[in-house]
């Protein structure tokens, strides 16, 4: 299963791609950031980040992706250019029917360190670990993504995530599971009939 | 000149079209709201916004698409997903190569109204006077749509908004202006060899 990683931003936007096989083996496969000119008008700057996720999902065909969920009460001079890239992740993603996650950083570092509230430093440190890499792959501040993508691996089995669609489900299948979905969100207790 | 209006929402999208004519007289063209369903998961709700908006600009084929400004330290629980549908906009205008104004909505109300505090129920009344209308059409919570696009026809001249590129460029214009706009941005006043 190719999990791609999203850490995202409108002036460096972060992908990490790993690779989860059996019994949960983590393998690095890519890294990397996908920048935008500051100096540049705000909608040629979503477009260069939109284009640049769309070729790493087009080259990579990840079977989920996984984004850093933002909060509105976050740095305002940044947190809506956030906002936007994290939502052109997602267009993407269900551009192509690739179920999407999202993290906040704290179950990130949870996952990863076994503690929400950990250093940058040591979150490096056990990515490094998990995916057996020599040192940390350049561009460096670009393991926020390959955080993401590890941290979507090992969230319990079963853990739906906001956002996240059931995984490896024919069109017929999903359009169920999106109506039971509706369902749910009615809080309906009733049969089929009832929606 | 056609001027397409957004009012993003994540939940509803409203789109107001009008044209602007000679002696900027103003006529009505259409008016909407793209909805997505609340129970839906964000990738998919954002996706269909995105929908609803390609269709409009590639139904309309807009000369301007002016969208409201969206700021952080508005209502936290809709802010994001606002912002989010306002970049889903910019990158389906930044698609087409149609230029993006971006209007605070202090600046439609003073431009339609002449009063940047005016109420809602005034914005309609004045919406209805200048595009010559009998009846707000419906919906009518699109009037912010129509108070956008009716803001950028009305905009002083020459006043370039942030976001905005200057229209009716060829291509090799259009990349001497985004030159500019980065000398501007990077405040030299030396010639272009300064770059």
């Amino acid at each position: 299963m190719i999990i791609l990683g999203v850490d995202p931003g409108l002036t460096r936007c972060g992908v990490g791609v790993i690779e989860a096989g059996e019994g949960r083996r983590l393998s690095f496969i890519h890294v990397d950031v996908i920048r935008s000119d500051p100096h540049a008008s705000q909608d040629l700057r979503l477009l260069a980040i939109y284009d640049g996720l769309v070729a790493k999902m087009d080259r990579f065909v990840p079977d989920a992706v996984s984004i850093e969920r933002v909060f509105a009460q976050e740095n305002r001079n940044t947190v809506l250019g956030t906002a936007q890239a994290a939502g052109l992740a997602m267009l993407a993603a269900a551009q192509r029917g690739i179920p999407v996650a999202l993290h906040t950083p704290t179950e990130a570092k949870m996952a990863i360190t076994g503690n929400g509230t950990a250093q940058k430093i040591q979150v490096e440190r056990m990515v490094m670990r998990i995916l057996r890499l020599n040192a940390m792959p350049t561009p460096p501040d670009a393991a926020d993504a390959l955080a993401q993508a590890i941290c979507h691996a090992l969230r319990p089995a079963g853990a739906l995530q906001g956002g996240e669609r059931e995984e490896h489900l024919t069109e017929a299948q999903r359009q169920w599971a999106l109506a039971e979905q509706r369902r749910r969100g009615r809080r309906r207790i009733n049969g089929d009939r009832g929606m």
